[in-house]
């Protein structure tokens, strides 16, 4: 069931994400081709299914948190063109495809990073006010925050130190928090921001997103070590041939799956104060503990 | 006397700036010293003080634009940044000293950029609300569409097309206009829109500001032809040396002096409107246009 509202809601989507980065036939048309093909290679848009999701469980209406779906989903892509050039991960592939830089050449896929990022916010400015202008400003904040110096980059920034070090459990969680859990939590708690919600609930939401976040990247670690190359569209074992410490190393496949089960149940114990309605955040909590790609 | 204006707005403006991105000694302290670095190396700080001069100059109150200065200052720093990246310009050298990725590694200078052009909007929507949160919001939208793809972006990617074939003037023009001039025209309109001028003075602001921005290349393709590299502190002839087009190559020195004296009085001109209350931004632009570095 979730599984279909995701896929549902992910088809849709891809066609906004189509139009908004449709050019107008400029001198620049390349940047504009080298975004879409990065937005477009596929992807599971779970940030921006969490914020829609978030959105309407407050009592968000219409689909006025839209720009914002666009605007995280635009920095999740711009932070994947950046991960891959030469100079950080150097990854000739992405879903199967070749890379933004390998596509368009490294110039043009360091711009088209730059580009998504900046139209991130372009997008979020241009919500409809009729969602407060106040919200919308304190909703940019928390996108900036969380996929700035103290979030997302500073992930990076700590997995690119401890590349040729073995970093302990400490610093995982911390590299995890930051580099994927913060835009996760930025997704839900701008879901509810829009919606006007009460600290309460925006409170709640941050709770699932940090559970949701940690279990998602423990899984990641796993389907790296036990996963398929065909089903991932990447290569396996990437993190044990490079050396790198992860859950799986630290702390065996066993204790990893028990971990993850109990972050599941956390996050879905979160939810718990907005009644049923967030069934289906809690299947996706499931879905993505038992997800194989 | 502009020019003390200048410098003594630069001085006090650098301490805002090192405070801004003053790090509380995190695990990725390394992207808060490349940030600093970059953005403490010197410079005009022609933008943000542009925004200041027509935030007062349309009677905003305080010091309440200086969010988007820091906003706007950061904006540009991580575009020189990424412009030295080896797979753009690889320059190894920005105002005299080591540019960002040969002091600190390639990736660490993409992630500085990354974070100043995120932090930009984190400082622009954390600003005084009593700038009203509509105003804040339009200049969050103008600073990124002027920073994005139609801006800034489009401009950078149409100057590396034209790196191997010869640009004519329209094409000239439309990088300048992009490249340098939308960021300057950011300046100049969110320092109006912040201080809730009406969209007369917007457009003044906006008129000086391409009038100014096309002075200002025009200026910086002179002085590479015929100015001295210690007082630029950059080599000099570097378009020549990449035969590049520039406009005195098309035009001539002559043709160009006569261009930048025309331009510069259209810019003071569009100010007429504020009466002598403008007369430090028409000062300025003589400043800009008899420059030597």
């Amino acid at each position: 069931m979730i599984k279909t509202i995701l896929s549902g809601y992910a088809s849709q989507f891809e066609e906004k994400l189509a139009r908004a980065y449709h050019s107008g036939g400029t001198a620049y048309d390349v940047i504009y081709d080298a975004c879409r093909y990065s937005l477009l290679l596929g992807g599971k848009r779970l940030r921006p299914f969490l914020l829609n999701s978030f959105y309407k469980l407050c009592g968000g209406c219409g689909d006025m948190s839209e720009r914002f779906e666009i605007a995280i989903e635009s920095i999740h892509t711009y932070s994947l063109i950046h991960d891959d050039l030469p100079c950080m991960d150097n990854d000739d592939m992405r879903r199967g495809k070749p890379s933004c830089h390998k596509q368009f050449g490294e110039e043009y896929a360091l711009l088209a990073g730059d580009a998504l990022l900046t139209a991130a916010f372009a997008n979020a400015a241009a919500s409809d006010s009729a969602l407060g202008y106040n919200n919308i400003v304190r909703a940019i904040s928390v996108l900036a925050e969380c996929a700035g110096i103290d979030g997302m980059i500073g992930g990076q920034t700590v997995d690119l130190l401890f590349e040729e070090k073995k970093a302990g459990e400490a610093t995982l969680e911390l590299i995890c928090r930051l580099k994927t859990g913060a835009l996760i939590k930025a997704a839900c708690t701008i879901g509810c921001i829009l919606a006007d919600a009460d600290d309460e609930k925006i409170q709640a939401a941050a709770l699932y997103a940090e559970k949701l976040g940690l279990a998602f990247q423990i899984v990641d670690d796993i389907l790296d070590e036990t996963g398929s190359a065909e089903k991932l569209g990447k290569p396996i074992h990437s993190d044990r041939d490079n050396d790198k410490s992860t859950f799986v190393s630290l702390l065996g496949i066993e204790k990893c799956r028990a971990e993850v089960e109990r972050l599941t149940e956390e996050a879905k114990a979160a939810l718990d104060l907005f009644g049923p309605d967030a069934d289906p955040l809690k299947d996706l909590a499931d879905l993505l503990c038992e997800r194989d790609h």
